[in-house]
């Protein structure tokens, strides 16, 4: 049973991550960090979290959990990771990131202690999106230029200010690079009018904008005769705490070294 | 038994109309109808349409069915439909018409024939479609103003060179109709980059271009909570013969006067 | 603006449709109830929904609030609400009622309140359920016996206990009566092994269970060239506190009589 | 460019190859034959599919070609197959086979030419249903026992007699033998009335039978937060003509051996 700690308890992805460890038969919680001076300390972080009481109190520091935890998991601020990344290696305790955020100069401070601690860092810690990245791979240098037209759909909330989503662009850079073709060259962002006849390569994308939905991503190959859709839908950032724990577990007896998710699933080329 | 003459017999429409006519139950093909002075002139119609001999020949001329034949099925051109209507005021004779391509002129001519003969006319003799619209304007008006989101995703075969389809926006006028919008201010047709979030009224549509997709179209329907989608797909050319077919039955005992596919689904207002 | 009471406020039912009160434009909070002798009594409803102080303190008795409501909404226990529409008929209010398992005798006791209180009873109040159920009945009525296929599909997560769902049944229900059919005859619920073709004139029930499907319904009606599909797809209970709310403002100005969720959207025959 | 001829090229899906064939920027027609005895020898093989003109004329025996052809596809009868073998032995071609409904012992005789032909044999040709069984290979690999509902939906046309589709229980298989089940023990074909929850391990099937579906398949794998969802649909057999004159260019320069659609994609474990 991996002990995990979770910085950022009380928050919304803490509070999930609580979740989460509960429902994992391979990890424990053994502690909840919440902000320094917070009222919220000493409450018990499953009752914090709804899932009734567990018998662990939260505590205000990382110090006072230096015996009982064997991995943190993060989602909080650029610096407070950087100190927690600080306190794993002080104390030989190992850590999973899912921060985001960060700016160029805080990842390569990340990056240093990678002699020294055991860490997955992820800007998606989702087990499906990673998973659905490989499956592009294997998609795209499978159909190679046969001539499978290649499109990405993506779905999102009302709020979304952004489009298509860093996740869709994920995919079609992963689906062109297989390919040998280049995104910004191939990629086709809005097809309104007498736009004309497709051509080959070219790689589309399409964006809907409705109601509550969390994230739903589909990448198409379609030919004359048939078409494979490799989909991947999130319903809640469970999602993304469940691929942490997973994360937690297995970095649990790696050695020191910065793993991103591709390793955690066993994906990695 | 309605007693069904094909126009344009020869052509890839005409053999998929005689398709349609065999697998009616309520329909009979009392005749086709070839180019004058084409080499196909005497052929048996089933065995031009793949469908096994019918013991019906080809004739290169209407006068030769005017004993025959009920209701005339035309997806031809519009000078020859025009010519058609003649003959059926003439003689008395019913018409279903899916010629596409008319001028305004050409409507102008072929309305003048709704005193003197029962004829049904529409763009799209898809039943689906046709049904969907109405669908889309029960479900808009039900929803009315109450936070939902309205999206449009169509799909088609890599050779369409338009977008979006007429359909889609045909589906889209008939949304922003029920709702008191003007398709014009609230239809949104290209999200890139940092777009915003998304308005109330707006009424998005994105566009898939891949394979050989005969034509699909979603219209969804999303707010917090819920989603409800009302989505046609063709698979083929018969679902334009089908309705055709299901249009002469109806046809067959009306008084004269222009119809369309609503008034042959009893889905008028 | 219509003053509503949430009746139950404290359950996890209380607390969406505190949210989702919130969200209406046309409603306002006006009070929560609690079990007499709560805790809770007296702590910001609000607060208690995660939705920020509203200035609106619990109660923990109907009573408190006769001069403050105009419509109160009740997912409680049946004899909870039995007695809550006592309180309407005494002091004019009205009720929205959500609640379930009610026997036939409740269910009778109910209705006798129809002449004294302006009720709405819905087993299901999410608007795109009952939107949907009405386009289905369209659909089937004009696609008649036209030689389309009829198929259900849904899916629900893994905790689920029986199959089909009852809301997927309903859907039969209504297709089946629509075109003359007893779907008690004509439902096919397994088809396993050498089945043989489907006949004409069932209606197939397809069933997934997995993960955390909220609830997700497809009714298919399928031809050669064409398919048309009606789907709902409920992402959190938010589609039935949304549906509540909206027949609160529905019946605020309505007389005497009970309605149903067909009423309040406007679509009844 | 490849040579090709086809065996059995008067048939549906002779002429379907012509298609895949003339499409196919890497391979060209070299050859066509008909039954011994058939009023098609010496027609243009081009004008017998519908592409016009190709200036090939059908054979009635495969001794026609010897000098012209490289490879032969072939997608007619276990008998006609075995022979063909033997001619691809004497004279040094190649031969792709589609041929279905072999008998253990036909497949015997057929395996024993692996030392003298280079023969690609697959039951199904279809690229994107032989990608498909890869990537579900790897999904379930990586998803593992970690909690993921395992749901494969199949929808085909109303003459399907048995269910569920080989294809699917062939998708069923390959997920199971990933995750060490036992298809038989853990699929689950039928869930009807009070079934009870969903098992961790049990890999559910659901079968649609519409319309005229040419054939698709989806497997989900769903747990708490997301879904990932592998969708292939068929829409002609022109999917499975591709397949096949894909294996044709693939196996021009191989050595003696029998291949299946697995090498052809450079899929292989």
């Amino acid at each position: 049973m991996t002990r995990i700690a979770i910085v950022g308890v009380a928050g919304r992805m803490g509070r999930t991550l609580v979740n989460a460890v509960e429902q994992d038969a391979g990890a424990t919680l053994a502690g909840g960090v919440v902000e320094p001076g917070s009222s919220l300390a000493g409450v018990d972080i499953g009752e914090l979290a709804g899932v009734g009481k567990k018998g662990v109190a939260a505590v205000d520091s990382l110090e006072a959990l230096v015996d009982d935890v064997e991995v943190l998991i993060d989602f909080t601020a650029p610096q407070v990771t950087l100190s927690n990344l600080a306190f794993c290696a002080e104390h030989g305790k190992r850590i999973v990131i899912g921060t985001t955020g960060m700016s160029d100069d805080e990842i390569a401070q990340l990056d240093r202690f990678r002699d020294r601690v055991p860490l997955v860092f992820a800007p998606n810690m989702s087990v499906g999106v990673n998973l659905t990245l490989k499956l592009l791979q294997t998609a795209a240098k499978a159909l190679g230029d046969e001539g499978y037209d290649i499109e990405v759909i993506e779905s999102h909330h009302r709020h979304k200010v952004d489009a298509p989503s860093g996740t869709a662009l994920k995919m079609g850079e992963v689906v062109a690079e297989s390919l040998g073709r280049n995104l910004k060259e191939h990629g086709v962002f809005e097809r309104v009018g007498q736009c004309g006849p497709r051509s080959d390569k070219e790689i589309g994308f399409a964006t809907v904008r409705a109601g509550d939905i969390v994230g739903e991503h589909t990448v198409m190959f379609a030919t004359e005769g048939e078409r494979i859709e490799i989909t991947h839908k999130a319903s809640s950032r469970m999602t993304f705490a469940k691929g942490a724990v997973r994360a937690a577990r297995w970095v649990a007896d790696k050695d020191s070294g910065r793993y991103d998710m591709q390793d955690v699933l066993g994906l990695g080329a």
